[in-house]
């Protein structure tokens, strides 16, 4: 059976037992609403670890106030059946008033990272994701931690804050998981309706355009944004972005780079989808 | 003999294998130029913990560009000596661009407790000492880390960086070490001329006088702050603050407080001074 636990000291000393005993902690921290592709990070965090730890929080410092933070799906029961069924060792599950206690005030940002692509359109919220998983990070200790590369940019955020702050944490990003039909699995996208479902599909539609422009040996950055691009916006409400970067300092790649981003982000009705895909390094989405 | 350790990686590595042999580690963080007042810090971490690191490095990050980095004392040789005569097990003296490598870019600000007192005068300031503490602590592990009252405000910041942050580190806030005449123990008192040195014991003599107006009953916040402000603006070139707050806000204090915060920022010649006292609950400095 998995533990729950809700009190942050309750979960460091679970952690910190696991590591006495010799254990190599794994953690996968996740918003809930698990969906397989969380459940590819347990798998993931099982290859790398014996003891795996999975927390379930709603950070409230991540959403803009114009965000779904009330609507996010919560679904703690389901979540802590999939926990168990896949062998996790202890979920970590607070309450926001145990992460965030009157008088809380300290903030941890990462800044290049954070500007570009998401940063240009949810200007805090990476500053939220950053406080609460050095919280989450300092309160497990010494582990290897697993993030999704759906939220790519999270990911290259979070290894660097890792890195720069000199955290005993290693960082690791897994691939994305998809539908049979190729949609990035998301906690939001059941907020999609059966039509909007089926528009969604020319993200992957416009990424799979650019990624066999690229395997044809096409290597013009304008190219490959525009064979991405006009798919999404044939089918979307809005486009945020189709953005082609350097897939390390996600800034305006070299001429001859031999890896690419493609990073979309774009709304269908009130939900707002996000995915990528990595010229040069990720099979065919 | 004490080791002498200049990259993170094996300060790390001893402060983990310090642990595992079953030690607690006790940590104080100095820019070096070590003097009386530290050493009463590595006297304090010996009846806290039974390995004893000391880490020296002037942190680039919280002098703003008109201050004195680069005249900074650097005084590493009798610092290695004082910290071995005084039992400490481990010093880290890091480069800086081994703490600030290529591409780093995160920060870990604190917000209403850096504002006032130094905060209106040293904006950027407490920015770069949580960021550089809060990598000291990442590197050192689980300990309790000692800062000199002196920096009272540091030292309030510091411990709610390490509450926030869910940080595994018990923080201790150590007496102010004076000289005979009263004079608080400061690296930079060494820049002092003869003549500015005993203008500077106005700030004590004001403090005292707050003091023992305390003592004989004066509540009054704005009686005990020109007593203190008399003397400090009678001999100091220009004068940042004397400031009376409640001691853990560091804000305007209760009508009936029972503790207060004198605290004073003042300048004589190119060089700043700082000191404070806590009535109800320091000695007569």
């Amino acid at each position: 059976m998995t533990t729950v636990l809700r009190k942050p000291a309750e979960f460091r000393q679970v952690c910190d037992d696991a590591r006495a005993n010799s254990h190599r902690v794994g953690l996968v921290p996740t918003m809930g609403a698990l969906h397989e592709g969380h459940f590819s990070l347990i798998d993931e965090a099982k290859k790398r670890a014996d003891f795996i730890a999975a927390t379930l929080f709603v950070n409230p410092l991540q959403f803009a106030p114009d965000e779904d933070l009330d609507r996010y799906p919560r679904t703690l029961e389901s979540d802590l059946a999939g926990c168990s069924q896949r062998g996790v060792d202890v979920v970590f599950a607070p309450e926001p008033d145990s992460m965030y206690p009157a008088h809380f005030q300290t903030q941890v940002s990462v800044s290049e990272l954070t500007k570009p692509l998401e940063g240009g359109f949810r200007p805090a919220h990476f500053d939220g994701v950053t406080t609460v998983v050095a919280k989450l990070f300092n309160l497990t200790g010494p582990c290897t931690a697993m993030f999704g590369r759906k939220d790519y940019q999270q990911w290259k955020i979070l290894s660097r804050l890792a890195h720069d702050l000199d955290m005993p944490i290693e960082v690791v990003g897994c691939p994305i998981v998809r539908e049979s039909d190729g949609l990035a699995l998301s906690s939001r996208n059941r907020y999609l309706s059966a039509s909007e479902r089926e528009r969604a599909l020319s993200i992957v539609s416009g990424l799979r355009r650019a990624h066999d422009a690229w395997a044809e040996g096409d290597r013009s950055v304008e190219t490959l944004r525009t064979l991405a691009a006009e798919r999404v916006r044939a089918e979307f409400d809005a486009v945020d972005y189709v953005s082609v970067v350097d897939p390390d300092t996600l800034l305006t790649p070299a001429e001859s780079a031999n890896r690419l981003l493609i990073a979309v982000a774009a709304h269908l009705g009130t939900t707002r989808l996000i995915d990528n895909v990595v010229l040069g390094e990720d099979p065919r989405p």
